[in-house]
């Protein structure tokens, strides 16, 4: 069953040992630039002086403070500033949050059809958006190679995406050396957020993409081998490498070319994360056993071919294979401490719920996954599933 | 050992079924197009009438009659005509000559430091490339996603090749279609010289780049089962898309982003067709076994990974794996009724091996591949070899 589609992805990815260095060979001449970080951990691991050493050459405003999660409210200071100042190239230093935001900025600051939050809110039309250039601090969100950003807005605690061509990155300056620093649960969170980009786009059914379904298990055979040993071993710079590189892959298109998509555990878990501040890459890996559980007859052959082909599971019937991935899959994020169970988390079963599906009925959403497999009635069964 | 790498691709691929109708979408406003196709296959099967209808709303001229391996006389005329009508964007119909041809046209129109030949022959730089669309007929040499091209001067037996982002497609239309009325020796050639594009990238020595290793094997897997599937059974358009993508994949940027290439096959193979007119693919396949034969203990690592990995071959030696694997992939080829054999074209072995060393000579070039670890005269053992 051949699926159309169009695969484009004009970014740059710069790759490698000692890349930040050659930024002002990126940077447009005469640029104006608006420098976009997080919260300062890039002032203690070095890479805000080696930034700004290189951007004293230019013109530049700077605005930190992106948070996790970065919300609405932060970002509107930053397309005030960046009117304000009049920039034309925004330079993103951060993880997905910050290149995510620095997304929003872009497409914000030249909006000019009412309030901003209608890009994410009403998929108002992204006419023209200010060019960004990033340098990814953490891989994780693969949000330096693609066209998409989740943004949330504190005072109604939504957290929404939206996707246009215009905001892909005309660079993204993948330094390995910005591996040095991380802390482990942004590791972890990172390694999770990736592999679950990679199942979202993958574990539907099948439709005969054997080489898109081939480079999906390959990134995720990677991210368990090599995110694994990076998380335990954080000066092996060449599994970190490999790491990011995946991490990358595993949301810049190509994979998801021509086959069906799931995200249904992106939109549960964006309404975790809105409501209780959960880790987005936590919130993910607590839904995906009690999702792929409780809808296992209808994903069961990906199910099975993910269980042979990524785990070498080949005993048993169909069923069995994927429970059996399933498990090892859980193993896996668990052994990155990273909890599959969402009774860790200080909240309430029932209400959780409930919220989150009058949500959905207020966005007018009825069901999610590919097919519309998940309807909202599911969802009380698939956190429950999630609890214990 | 980690290796800095660049990665750009802004072509856009436009796959599936129907999609050349589409063609008109992609065509910029106000184009005064020139068409350019090979030697009317396109007019057999309908192609060019489903193309020229569409193209009746656009001012456009057409050149016909683009060879394969594609030489710099022919093309010469279309830069005239091109010139002439002050065309502004070629629109390609063909397969990776045509492509190819193309590229050098659009590179050659604006070209003002002389005979557009230097742009081969001394590396002149492409300042501008008029942009180029291109509609693929058949799956092979992944001109349609990259920026390169490799071009024949009739008049002194010369084949050469140029790289520049310039030339990348602004659009490839891949339609499944295209595939119904494909002649087997095509289909063949096609997954042979896609199979050897990967092998050139991929058969050299690690570096860790576990992705992309993981990448090249699904390839190289994928044009093994569904190339040989749809070889054999050419009413299965899956597998023939699957063909199409892998072909495209092969040669997009992705798999050698941070890993050693090798290209020794290609540089002997284009020898042997700018001197006796052998198709493309069969001189890559009568080279490649005889060349990794000679330079086994160089690329032994690598040789092993690909039989366990690509063929499943878990007993034995590395060595032993090796050639195990060399004889896996000629029994792929010769399945394809392609031969792996020099004694199978009717030249002779001791003035051809002279010959080509010398014209390597005349261009400046003393060893080839990664490392060149293929000496000068290492080419003699090699075509010895590749004889019987």
């Amino acid at each position: 069953m051949i699926q159309n589609y169009e695969l484009f992805n004009p970014t740059r990815l710069i790759f490698g040992e000692n890349r930040i260095e050659e930024l002002s060979d990126f940077l447009p001449k005469n640029s104006n630039i608006l420098l976009l970080y997080g919260q300062g951990s890039i002032k203690k691991n070095g890479i805000y002086d080696k930034v700004t050493n290189i951007l004293k050459d230019f013109k530049y405003e700077e605005f930190g403070g992106i948070e996790p999660n970065p919300t609405y409210e932060t970002l509107m200071k930053a397309v005030d500033l960046g009117k304000k100042e009049n920039i034309n190239f925004i330079l993103a230093v951060g993880g997905g949050s910050v290149i995510d935001g620095a997304k929003f900025v872009a497409a914000a600051i030249p909006f000019d059809k009412g309030d901003p939050w209608n890009i994410l809110k009403a998929n108002a039309e992204v006419e023209i958006s200010i060019p960004i250039g990033t340098i990814l601090t953490l891989p994780a969100t693969g949000s330096e190679m693609n066209r998409g950003a989740v943004i949330s807005k504190a005072s109604t605690k939504e957290k929404l995406a939206f996707l246009t061509e215009k905001s892909f990155p005309v660079f993204s300056i993948l330094d390995i050396s910005v591996l040095n620093s991380l802390p482990k649960r942004q590791i972890a969170n990172g390694i999770v957020d990736a592999f679950i980009h990679t199942t979202e786009q993958y574990m539907t059914y099948p439709v005969n993409a054997v080489l898109q379904d081939r480079f999906a298990e390959s990134i995720m055979k990677t991210l368990i081998e090599e995110g694994s040993e990076f998380y335990n071993n954080s000066e092996n710079l060449e599994a970190g490498a490999n790491l990011m590189f995946s991490a990358t892959m595993a949301l810049n298109g190509i994979i998801s070319a021509g086959v069906p998509t799931d995200w249904s555990i992106h939109m549960i878990g964006h309404e975790l994360t809105a409501l209780y501040g959960i880790d987005h890459a936590r919130t993910l890996a607590v839904i995906l056993p009690a999702l792929y559980l409780e809808k296992i007859d209808e994903k069961i052959d990906k199910l099975a071919q993910y269980a042979e082909n990524v785990w070498g599971i080949t005993h048993g019937s169909k069923k069995e294979k994927a429970i059996n991935g399933i498990e090892k899959t859980e193993k896996f994020f668990n052994s990155l401490n990273v909890p599959t169970k969402l009774s860790k988390y200080n909240i309430s079963l029932n209400s959780t719920a409930e919220t989150i599906i009058s949500k959905f009925k207020q966005r007018g959403i009825n069901a999610i996954g590919e097919n519309g497999i998940v309807k909202l009635e599911d969802i009380t069964d698939i956190l429950t599933t999630a609890w214990v």
